[in-house]
């Protein structure tokens, strides 16, 4: 069995949560993890600019395998809909650019993967990230639910292939 | 009074149309157009990540001052709303990264400035746009909306300061 690393992000245009952790076996760790801030005086567009070269950086430096977004599948109204599809049009196509296959997972799959309960508060997730990958304090949140994307991933992996997800 | 690159862009998964166009006082021609046309077994990601590269090549070949996309406001649900937004959040991101500032327009807003009605058809854009550039022939649709994005732009820059949109 080897070794994987996976990508982790949970996207938003003003901040989305970014991680990297490694899996070996039911062994997981995590390498990175933080935000992509952008300030709110920052236009629509250069906050869009801003997260490609973050995510194409953390592909350089922790070389991940594949890459595992938060879908948002229940967004609240059409116009939500556009913005937050537009900030993960940026991050699938800086994936794809770098030929990382990128699985997307709900919210409630991720929730359910992490603390074992779909309907879990963000609080709980985090706390639960904390645990399971022995970090020293508790992520931030958007940092907590990009590990929590990838830690989903890391579970369903060890599903048989034919149950699996097809990448995006 | 100096001439002025648009870059026009009509943004899908599947077919963007994009096109330049030289302005110089009332005087308009194109440079270029033509649309970024992915096939259907290529995965989402890797339409989106197609999109990138076109973008910024048509910037560097013809160094637009100023970008005018399709602003898809009236999507019909949220599930099409984040499939075209993602796409749109591509072309933003390629844009500003070049620091090319982008000006959206609905699509009224660009069938009114084009036809001269908000509900004209594509067919009828397509024609328009022929005419206003002296095409030889009627462009591809989604390269005639393009056009057309530009050619509102162009139309729009034309207003005092106080009345122009702020770019995206």
């Amino acid at each position: 069995m080897n070794e994987i690393r996976i990508l982790g992000v949970d996207t938003s245009l003003r901040s989305s949560g970014v991680a990297v952790i490694e899996v070996f076996g039911n062994q997981m760790r995590a390498l990175a993890y933080g935000r992509i801030y952008n300030k709110a005086s920052l236009s629509h567009s250069r906050c869009l600019a801003a997260i490609h070269p973050e995510i194409d950086q953390l592909i350089t430096e922790f070389s991940p395998d594949e890459a595992a977004i938060e879908g948002a599948f229940f967004a609240k109204n059409v116009k939500t809909a556009m913005i937050l599809g537009q900030a993960r049009g940026v991050v699938l196509a800086a994936c794809a650019l770098r030929t990382l296959p990128v699985y997307e997972y709900s919210p409630r799959s991720i929730k359910q993967a992490t603390v074992g309960a779909g309907a879990a508060t963000k609080e709980q997730v985090a706390k639960m990230v904390m645990r399971l990958l022995g970090l020293a304090e508790q992520p931030q949140e958007d940092a907590a639910d990009a590990l929590a994307a990838a830690i989903c991933h890391a579970h369903h992996r060890g599903l048989p292939e034919a149950l699996r997800l097809k990448p995006v």
